[in-house]
């Protein structure tokens, strides 16, 4: 158990310095012995994790996927928006995702499937948009799959605009921006009027996800009572 | 005259080869080496007119944005989706335009200023929707500043999307949705009911570009009669 928990860690820092070479030079540039140096482990440790730099590229955006869920909630548009402006801060925040948005974006990273991830996020966009749709949410001509589709299409490249000229400082004004665009064409005015969509709701959200992961953490052992150190 | 001709074409086919290169391989992978057997000029000729591969790629980035002109209409908005749908029919057809998107998206051609793209294309759609804005065809809160970025990231992200899953099949029909999700948004409704949206105006316009073009071509001197040939 406790050499597996041992792996976990392993992998999580070999993904993580893969993410920051990925994210600084590009799939191509990348090299693994920069990856090895950036994690501080061994090549026999990296290699058996990681076979090679498209299974590393590959375990990024993976990666990238597991950190989506949002609690529930009652207004699915509202679930749906703070899904889009949770990635937005963490794109902000965070370089797995950063290097993940990197490599899909990457023509050079021929060797990987790049349309994974759009079609991931088309697929979870989806998910939300139809049961706003059944709940009535939705204008009744809007068609899920289309919308899910203009949605992550222009996400991505607002947030490559952004990159490109503010290093992503903005994004969050940049994405509301394209909420208030998008979503008159698609939302019940009724139910628009009572979303949040400030650029802030990402960052509110992030802290909400992180209270709830720490409040479902088991409680850790007490600790025996130390000597009080001498000064 | 005629020397100065030669140097243009050949500018031209250096820039066309240079494009094809950056778009096979990328920025970082692309080498003046393969852009010269792809051009089939000399090293003189090629570092005469770019000293550099940088140059090269702020050429093909210039080039892109010598593209875009389209006749005046009437209708302002309808002289936007022009330009949007004429650039969507482009990057089907054109490799220097997929080229220079592609630059543009490239966060490995690190030396190059990748914003350029992005607030040239900002600053065109801004000043269509300026005068749309002045012709009453706008809904009154539009920020025409605000709207031409989120039209210019969003279709940025749409195309790349396409080239990810379809390699810009879908271009047309994506453009198409996009407009429809964002339009109704920004435009007078009486207006947006006279537009032409459909996903073949790209198509359309280029023939009346090149219709109008060669209509102002000098008609060229009448051919002496050729005999007849023997069948």
């Amino acid at each position: 158990m406790v050499k597996q928990d041992r792996a976990i860690r392993t992998r999580q820092t070999i993904l993580a310095a893969a993410a920051k070479v990925f994210e600084e030079h590009g799939y191509q540039a990348a090299t693994i012995s920069e990856i090895l140096t950036t994690a501080g482990v061994t090549k026999g440790a990296l290699y058996f994790h990681f076979p090679s730099k498209e299974h590393l590229a590959e375990g990024v955006l993976h990666e990238q996927d597991q950190l989506l869920p949002i609690p529930d909630r009652n207004c699915k548009i509202q679930q749906f928006v703070d899904t889009v402006m949770l990635h937005a801060h963490r794109l902000q925040t965070d370089a797995m995702v950063r290097a993940g948005v990197r490599l899909s974006l990457d023509q050079q990273a021929l060797g990987i499937d790049r349309s994974g991830p759009f079609l991931r996020w088309s697929q979870i966009s989806r998910e939300l948009l139809e049961k706003a749709q059944a709940q009535g949410e939705l204008l009744p001509h809007v068609d899920a799959v289309e919308t899910a589709d203009v949605m992550v299409g222009s996400f991505a490249g607002v947030q490559a605009m952004s990159q490109a000229v503010s290093d992503h400082q903005d994004l969050p004004q940049r994405v509301n921006a394209l909420l208030r665009h998008v979503l008159p064409s698609v939302v019940m005015p009724s139910v628009l009027a009572s979303v949040d969509l400030t650029g802030a709701r990402g960052a509110a959200v992030d802290a909400e996800l992180r209270a709830h992961h720490l409040a479902q953490q088991p409680t850790p052992p007490a600790q025996p009572a130390q000597p009080a150190p001498v000064s």
